[in-house]
């Protein structure tokens, strides 16, 4: 054909902040009169390549029909001004994104076929780069699910979601972590784990993540003692002080398919055995570990239902981590009711500072899964029978060597400070005398949520029974904690509505 | 517990208008200093329900940190805005949507197990209610995709889903239609074989669609002659007047779950067979049709790329019809070029018009095409044998019988006009002499795209050369055409940048 002397370049808009956050997923924003928009053939949810500086990010386009924005300008959502790092006024090109070869793999997968560790590889660079569309994801994160990954396609998955971001390395030999499957509310063992762990001269720079769906992740915790967001020269030098840290995961981009994944799975409440290794694994192999210690807890509101299904996750994990190189240690755990009496970031960290602290108000539950996991850390990290890391563990706690570890470390990190407390509180009472016989998690979590948890760090709840004990009329069950009227209201409300999620049932006689 | 005098109440917000069309899926905008999005422990991508003067729609949650909203102000996407028909200053209450129970019958088939009937039913009820999600709408079509579903599943999924929204009814016996198989551009015989049919004596009330991904869909074509926008009593007026109409499906609603599934599987080019079977029969049972002829277009770019995969599709479509009381007949063709010259709803309809005035410039390929399907339509739906139906067709159209039956459905549908020319035009011509070898259909409808089409009604491009023709360097292959200078320009980049897409090779000696 006659070559016609054009290039199909992208066209330049002028950047509006609109401020609007839509999580993870990259929007552009552009007036329905647009030129660009209406010479690319682009309509609402086309798929968008964005350019400024050298940066570019694949968004959904939005098309403003109101009056938000001129026919010349361009808006983003704020995940994808983030990763543009323009400003307002800038000239940013939008253009036709090429394909994502890519998808090709996933449907292939969709229809049964095996795929090669070439293809992970494939598929999980293009998921980093943000060149999958949410329902992209889904498609691969679907085509995965219920069992279709293989150990060997496992173990692929693994290693291209380990080789997909940044990686730490240390000098050390041994290099330990700890990971819990399926959040149960309040077990926040990291805390002292660490501290214990590090105490015993092991090294364990442990990253870990805030909040995405609970009322509080770690990094929400230990945030209300000392400063977690370090970059990773300020990780650094804690662990080389300190031998250990506690810090959000979010500086260092430790296997970022992952998070692209999780954002997917969650809303789907998809248990993929094949993912959740890869996940786990990919994580603890990026940030440089080589013996994990896995906290499994089986309960039936827990992640993990039965022993059995336990018993099978755990052999997968502990086989794909001797092929990556990684020694995986997995210990069943009780996940039938939360663990300590605090749901909710301070609530959650005073329950650690009353086991390192050795009051007489620690929940007994807690400091007694800190100890069985810490001791596993020493066992596997120095080679020690079974059962001999536990007494170890528990001299350390006991004679204050992990406080003084954890108050180090927290200095470390920047300073020490005492979680705060919450101005408003509510005791919730049993309406019947009888037996506590059964809890519901899910539930016990979106009251502590509602109640403000973890953007308003002391709010959440603190629990006052434990399963099998007997509750008279009028004893109080939890205290809900917040830091405002409305927020303790809202909880209140619908703790009223669900008043069975703390059962009591008739006492045995 | 202790019972709250309170009940877990939506709380209430003042609408404002934004105006961001985001297509199909609904979204809610709210401030992030609102104190509803607060007390609900809500952040972006949360799942809220909006309810407004006893309507609802559950839409996805953006958070406003710019200042375009007030802390007790909200918004909706277009398209929630309108499902919620309320007007700006309205009070719209935001509560959380009660749990989707019919996902964990997704995630039982993601899992491998089989769907009951029931299941089906359950999960459709919940789609065409909107309370999938996008990410949930991608796991259900993923879970049924390569070939997840058996024959029983896919029955179940097609009554379902015609179950799922309006059903048209008519008083005749029999009622003819038909439906063409993957786009293949300019194939636009609906418009010629209903009015041979109805001329014929046949009933066919065709609902069409417009374009989604394509130039033109048949409804765009039809919409420069006659209206098409009608109204179920102006359709059946229409009807019962003339036998048959050719208006946009978009007024009834058939088979809504279908529009909902096919904007799911497009961006993701899924091709599942179980789907495309309940998508195909469950909008033609829903419209009241008896019989059915499948215009199955087979080639390398086309949706069917082999005669096996047509037969096996085919054997499928013919076996579900029988257990849902419709009468299938699949038509394969070819599928490896574009029908006729036009690409553009204009251009396409002025393709129809010569076809049925029997101009000379009437391309053979588009009037062969429709006269193969018309005849079967006739022999199915008046019990003729194999072959009689095609020279029925054929006199009732060379006596302008059909002519004049199209120009009086145009009329019933409210008046026939001409099909507007474009103000831009420009020819691309061969760069060589050769043959012309292979054509890329789908790169071709993108260039017709950003010529305008189906936005500029008379934009698109016509094409002069058909397969194994010769043509001569410096010979026009197809002109492009535009409602603007901007648009023709735009195309004509795209077109130098793909001039492989026309391949014209080597003359064979």
């Amino acid at each position: 054909m006659t070559p016609v002397a054009r290039e199909h370049t992208a066209s330049s808009l002028r950047l509006r902040r609109l401020g609007i956050d839509t999580y993870q997923e990259p929007v552009v924003y552009m007036a329905a009169d647009c030129p660009v928009c209406r010479s690319e053939g682009w309509s609402a949810q086309a798929r968008v390549l964005a350019s400024f500086g050298g940066r570019s990010v694949i968004a959904t386009l939005n098309v403003v029909t109101g009056s938000l924005l001129a026919p010349d300008e361009v808006s983003l959502s704020d995940a994808a001004w983030t990763i543009l790092g323009a400003t307002e006024g800038d000239h940013v090109a939008a253009s036709h994104p090429r394909p994502v070869t890519s998808l090709a793999l996933v449907r292939k997968k969709l229809y049964g076929e095996r795929l090669a560790a070439g293809d992970f590889t494939a598929i999980v660079s293009d998921i980093v780069a943000g060149r999958y569309s949410a329902i992209e994801l889904t498609a691969f994160v679907t085509a995965c699910a219920g069992g279709r990954l293989d150990f060997g396609e496992t173990v692929a998955l693994t290693r291209a979601m380990t080789d997909g971001g940044d990686r730490l390395r240390w000098t050390h030999p041994v290099v330990v972590d700890k990971h819990s499957v399926g959040g149960l509310p309040g077990n926040r063992t990291t805390m002292l784990v660490v501290p214990i762990v590090t105490a015993a001269g092991l090294v364990m720079p442990k990253t870990s993540s805030r909040a995405i769906t609970s009322p509080a992740g770690t990094a929400d915790a230990m945030e209300t003692v000392a400063p977690v967001a370090l970059d990773l020269s300020g990780m650094r030098r804690v662990v080389e002080r300190e031998g250990g840290c506690i810090v959000w995961g979010g500086a260092a981009r430790l296997s970022p398919a992952d998070d692209a994944i999780i954002r997917i799975e969650r809303p789907l409440n998809l248990d993929s055995e094949g993912q959740l290794v890869a996940s786990v694994l990919s994580k603890k192999a990026a940030a440089g570990s080589t013996h994990v210690v896995i906290d499994m807890p089986v309960g039936p509101t827990a992640k993990v239902r039965s022993s059995d299904a336990a018993r099978t996750l755990g052999a997968i994990l502990t086989a794909v981590g001797r092929e990556i190189g990684l020694t995986v240690e997995v210990c069943e755990g009780d996940g039938s009711q939360p663990v300590g009496r605090g749901i909710g970031p301070a609530l959650e960290a005073r329950d650690v500072l009353t086991v390192l602290r050795g009051e007489h108000a620690a929940p007994a539950d807690l400091r007694n899964r800190a100890l069985a996991l810490a001791g596993r850390v020493i066992e596997v990290g120095r080679g020690l029978v079974a059962g001999a890391g536990q007494s170890i563990a528990r001299d350390l706690l006991d004679s204050g060597s992990a406080l003084r570890k954890f108050e180090a470390i927290c200095q470390a990190q920047g300073g020490m400070r005492e979680p705060p407390v919450a101005s408003h509180q509510y005791a919730v009472e049993s309406a019947s005398d009888g037996v506590l016989i059964a809890i519901d998690n899910r539930r016990l979590a979106l009251a502590a949520k509602l109640a403000g948890a973890p953007a308003a760090k002391s709010a959440g709840m603190e629990l006052h029974v434990r399963l099998g004990e007997l509750v008279a009329a009028g004893q109080p069950l939890f205290t809900l904690h917040a830091e405002s009227p409305g927020e303790l209201e809202y909880a209140l409300a619908y703790v009223a509505g669900n008043s069975d999620m703390l059962l009591v049932g008739a006492q045995a006689r």
